[in-house]
């Protein structure tokens, strides 16, 4: 088991496998000494655990751990196509769409969801770039939506 | 002709020319083995051939035809700095921008019309990690906007 | 100074230092020959000097001075990772998110003002691939967003 999955486990959390889009894109894709993920929702087994607009249907302490999951999500990606999670040597960039009632502007409260479980999977490596933006609506009607740079070794 | 255009030509597309913005920005910047197009638009001609927000105005099967014209113009913009598209190895990432009602959902159907291109034009170096979101407008009241990465060969 | 400091200082700008968010992101990343900054706001000394949406409370040409104000924090982010302005070869990818009445699609005239900014301070090299898209809102109630990748000599 790697350091970022025991790392993981100590927090409660187990990787899940990663989602196969049906169509022509990936989970991620490895090119040169970087992974870039798909956007990713906050799904289990399949299924969206959350519908509806941050701001109306979601408060913000439930889309700080949709995004959570959505960066738990987004691991699960990087190791399908790496394998072993330990040769990620940096958390590049983190982009967080959250779908927002136009007056919800706490998009950086619910995208430290996920920022703080990348810190807590990579350690310092987990310090990260970001952008969280408030859009209309996401795929499914999802709450959040989080896409993943890391870089890896060589 | 590259092998990413006879295969267009196959589908009955024609690569158009890129379209140069009247401004500070370009269609596509090539950095080391990477290329980074701009946001490309359903433009035909410098005409934009839709406006409106899908859900609405435009309907989801119009939308992915739309995104398709995207892509083919992102494909006419990498080839604007690196002249031989069959120097592309991957296309990496793509995100797209759906001018949606915020009602609708279905932003991954009509980013398979983008998809789909891409894996027509570059077989499977075409499989890219994406992001599909939902915004409130685009520019020039477009219904989707698709920017693209794609790593070339040294 | 750098000459691209010189370059600011000559049209009147002097560079602020770059805003440590309180979270588990960081300003700006360094990775291999790239920094990516986080998105930023039109913050001057921590606090935002406008709020609103464009096409709303906030008119085309005043948002386009917040976009450059944005473009001036990246810079700001990118010399807090790599100390000298003049390492940067090129600036490679712009996205600008503005926040945004669903009927005003003048996004690209607002951009231009992050845009120009970037040729102002880097001349040839400050070209670059831009998306620019309308939001439904942004952190904190911002008018504009924007990220940067820039490419830095080895």
């Amino acid at each position: 088991m790697s350091t970022v999955e025991s790392r993981l486990a100590a927090a409660g959390l187990t990787l899940p496998e990663a989602t196969t889009p049906l169509a022509a894109y990936v989970p991620a894709v490895l090119s040169g000494r970087y992974v870039y993920t798909s956007g990713q929702l906050p799904v289990v087994d399949g299924e969206l655990i959350a519908t509806g607009k941050v701001g109306v249907e979601i408060d913000p302490e439930q889309a700080a751990e949709l995004a959570a999951r959505c960066a738990l999500n987004a691991i699960a990606a990087i190791k399908s196509v790496i394998g072993d999670l330990d040769k990620v040597v940096r958390v590049v960039k983190v982009v967080g769409f959250v779908a927002s009632d136009p007056e919800f502007s706490g998009q950086p409260a619910v995208m430290n969801g996920a920022s703080n479980l990348l810190l807590e999977a990579f350690g310092d490596a987990g310090r990260h770039a970001r952008s969280a933006v408030g859009v209309a609506v996401l795929p499914r009607n999802a709450p959040v939506e989080v896409e993943v740079i890391v870089e890896v070794a060589d």
